[in-house]
Parts: structure tokens; sequence; C-alpha cells
């Protein structure tokens, strides 16, 4: 379940058709402190996060397959939780 | 199954259904020696983990959606363990 | 769902029977800026990504057996979308 | 199949009760040269591997549930051999 | 699928019983100019990949117990192809 920030939005025509209708943000792993860290991943989104939220990502392919309702998706990452604050 | 310390709590009002009344903790991996080494991740607690507690940190799906009771949640991470000590 | 470049394609004459017929490109992961970040993996592809192109990369083994058609295969990476452009 | 060396055993009285019984060793990743290499991680033993003693840890959660012989335990991490010697 | 390289074999007269007849090759990740990246691992080999040889790994549980024929073991890296070349 990663911490991580949505630094954009990726376009894509040519795709699985799984993922048609779903918005692909660019969502980059932050540190403790909230610094970039490690490489960004793309995640499916249905919460409506928005540019610079913190979120949390699952990367589960169960849960993935039943966002996008078919059970041959190779989608796998989405946002599950969109942070309000981290208390430290 | 990860070496990890908690290092914050992250407040999420919008997030999928089956996370709801579980504490979502931020935890860092440790090095070795216990320091911060990568990058930290988010994980439910029924453990009563608290700030700064060493602890194992499960990746494993199956016993995720076991424990929030929801074969469709997207839940991995979660404290399986509080460390009392490491013997080295 | 991994952000990365097309940098190459891997030719192999022994290789699991399964990943017979199927292009074998080498796909570096990308930073939010587009810079390489991360050791590059082989990731299969049946939707014509070329040399240098943004794409997101898949590592769901359900998926990628149904891609193959084969049960048993080791595949796991394939190109799930090409990308267009990332609106930052 | 990570190549790691046993650098220490980790305690803890507040556990999933499926890992009751099972020394959870910490285990540091090594390079090819044996030097330490990335983030340790706790790992069950039942092979009796011992302090700087090189092992191969298994990630596999099927296998893992199989050895604690509870089909929802998070248990993800164990020995599964130790390593004599790597001829270079 | 990794993209890496044969460095070395190890050898270990404990291990878990499916282990039991394969070789298990120290393998090192490259990154995509073909030097070293990242943290070496074990991997099973019934292709015959030789010193220095470049090959793709496969981490796919499901793919590696068909290999070994046993549905509980904790096999999960082997080689799936031998590279010829990298086209780039």
């Amino acid at each position: 379940m990663l911490h991580a920030q949505v630094v954009g939005n990726a376009v894509a025509s040519t795709k699985h058709p799984s993922l048609g209708g779903f918005k692909m943000l660019l969502v980059q792993p932050l540190d403790a402190d909230g610094a970039a860290a490690g490489t960004p991943i793309v995640a499916l989104d249905t919460l409506g996060a928005g540019l610079h939220q913190r979120v949390v990502v699952s990367s589960d392919g169960i849960a993935a397959r039943g966002l996008v309702h078919d059970e041959k998706s190779p989608a796998r990452m989405f946002i599950q939780a969109i942070i309000d604050e981290v208390e430290a």
C-alpha cells in the first residue's frame, strides 16, 4: 500500500480494453518527509484524486480486476485512499 | 515480511470502504542497524503498534482480505508482529 | 503498472515454449521527469510499441497467461498501454 | 529467491498467532560479492540457519502457509536453503 | 521478467526437498547498458544457462511449481530464456 503523490496523468489511446474509461494517474512514491523516493508508477483512479494530492496506492490484482470488472485485466495499481494528513 | 518502524498515522476520509475502521500506519523500512532504508509504506494495524515501535509488516493479500473480512479488498500490508528486540 | 520506455528488443532462441512468437522488449523504468530510474526489465508486446516509446507495463501473471494462452507460462510482464503523453 | 545472510533474530511477543513457535530471522540481502545490498527482511526458519550463514529466502505465500499450516497466515518469507558455497 | 546475467552457482545441501536436482544459479540484474544494477537473486535453471550468459528470469510461483512438479514448493525464480542479443 504505497504512500505516494499524484504528479501527472498518462494519456494512452492504445491500451488494454479493460483500462478504457479509467483515469491513469502517474504517482510518485514519497519518503517519510514527503520528498520523492523511488520510481513513479501508473495507477487507475476512481476516487477523483487531484494533482499533488497524497494517496495510498494498492498493488492487488484481485481487487483491481474487481474495480474494472474484467477477470483477465492486467490492471493492478489503483488509488485506494486520498490522504487528508499524516500525523507523525 | 518487512522489518520497519512506525513513523506516522495516515488519515483519509476518502478511501475504499473495506479500509474503514482500521488504523493506517505509515511505516519506514529499516536497515540491519535500525536506520531508515527505502520508501515508507502504509500498513493496517490491529495489534496496537505505537509510534516508533519496530514491527514486521506482511504484504500478503489473502491474509489481508481475511483481516478486513472482504474478499475484494485492496488491503495488502498490515502489521503482523511488534518486535520486542532484535538479537544480533 | 510500471511507467517505462522501450530501449531495446531481446532476442532469445532458447526460451520457455509459451514465449514463442512474442516480441520481448527491454523496457527502462522512468522517473517523473522521464529520466531512467531503476533496473530495466523484459516485457512481452502485442500492441506494437516502438523503440523509445513510453509504455505502461503490467506485472500481472493471470493477465499474462491469458495473453499467451498457457496457464503454466512464466510470462508476467507485458505492455498494456502505449502512452501518448503525460499531463503534469 | 533472495540471496541473503542471517544478521539477527527478531523477538516478538505480540504477533499473528500463526507465527508462534517459529524463529523469525533478520536476513540481509547480499550483492554478488557478498556485501550488504538493499533492505533486510524478516524470514521464518525451520532449517536451523545460524548467524552469518548465507541462505536462499522464499517469498511465496502458498509455500509459507503450507509451512505454518494456516491458510490465512500472513507468513510469506522463509528460509528455503542454507548455502554451502557460491561457485563463481 | 528480470534482465540479468549468470554470475555464479549456489551449492546448498540443506534445502527444501522440491529444489533437489535443480541447479541454483546466482543471477545479477543488469541495467540497459549491461552493467550490474540492484541485488542478485537465486534462480533455478533447466535451460542450461552458462556463466556470464544474459538471461530472462521469471518470478512467477505458478510456473515455478509446475517446473519442479510440487504445488507446495517455495520455488519462484527460474530462467525462462537465454538471451542471444539485445537490439537497441
